[in-house]
């Protein structure tokens, strides 16, 4: 059926435009008119593929999970670590905050991105539904990771607390509130008081 | 000077309409036409106040943060803890967590508003300058609380990293990721691992 492949890559092809407007310049300048303009097609053609705009920001967050934002974050991980030469769990926990918080352009855009769907999903169930295995699969990882810290108690909830305090650096940082370097000392200072499970006074 | 008065009242009319928008359905649906007609007035004549989005949204923002959503907030966890009938440090930590996190239509109104403003600073400067002591005045908040918990250490690090934990926590509450019970066990057990001053194993 090379129509439907047709139907579906014409769809990926308009949602990726979006996803570069709205990781450039925000959910604010996601437009029918911008999104037909970026990806080279009529605002017809659009319509034609999404027949709300609710859709095809579902598509995109569908799109943008299935297609690479963690794998992508994953290797951009793996590249900061492979520079320090070092897989201890602690140090990959650092890694991996270092490179969520906001410091270049893909980190940026990410973070844009999220706002963008997170402010609608506050309005739109279907795409807070969308949103929240990407929720629940970040903490999941961190859980993994504290897990690996020799001593630690009560992964699952410490990888909730861990993954709130992150999101919660991510949008003081992109509007430059707080430096990147300052963040990663809030984490710094997170880390290191981690439960250990060794009996405190 | 009664134009002036006329002026300055007619501007704040504009963006209390938009705040009202921002805060119920988000950035998103922040446009012209829609500002105009939530206000009662012609598109041209928020074109005569407001010479782009960007000044309207600016001028929001100082409305926004100027008259009220400090006060507003601090009255509603003052109700809060009247109830409690305690003036207790912590007690007043977990009531100022409870109210910040989204559970009834103020505080998640003051949520999206809040991202409306955050999302846009990301990419306007002016935006982002503004929102600063805004981010700045909550820590300090926070601080001043620690500081009057027994025992606590480095208050204004502990704010930071705090104001952090329930900015992350906001999200995930805001669109039903999280609930705001398990958010607040996440608050609890944040609270309840402060460092104290004394000697831990």
């Amino acid at each position: 059926m090379p129509r439907k492949v047709d139907h579906d890559q014409r769809r990926r092809h308009i949602v990726e435009a979006l996803l570069r407007i709205a990781g450039t310049q925000g959910l604010d300048a996601v437009s029918l008119r911008e999104v037909a303009h970026e990806a080279g097609v009529s605002m017809g053609a659009v319509q034609h593929y999404f027949a709300t705009k609710d859709e095809m920001l579902l598509f995109a967050l569908e799109h943008w999970l299935s297609l690479g934002v963690h794998e992508r974050f994953t290797e951009r991980v793996r590249r900061r670590l492979a520079c320090e030469a070092t897989g201890e769990p602690a140090a990959v926990l650092r890694a991996v905050a270092a490179e969520y918080l906001p410091h270049d352009e893909p980190s940026r855009s990410d973070v844009l991105v999220a706002i963008a769907f997170l402010s609608r999903a506050a309005v739109e169930p279907a795409l807070a539904a969308a949103l929240k295995p990407a929720f629940d699969g970040f903490v999941d990882t961190l859980c993994t990771l504290l897990r690996n810290v020799e001593g630690s108690t009560d992964a699952p909830a410490e990888a909730r607390r861990l993954a709130a305090l992150l999101d919660g650096l991510r949008l003081p940082v992109l509007i430059g509130a707080l430096s990147h370097e300052d963040a990663l000392a809030v984490v710094e200072r997170h880390l290191s008081q981690l439960p250990t499970g060794h009996p405190q006074a």
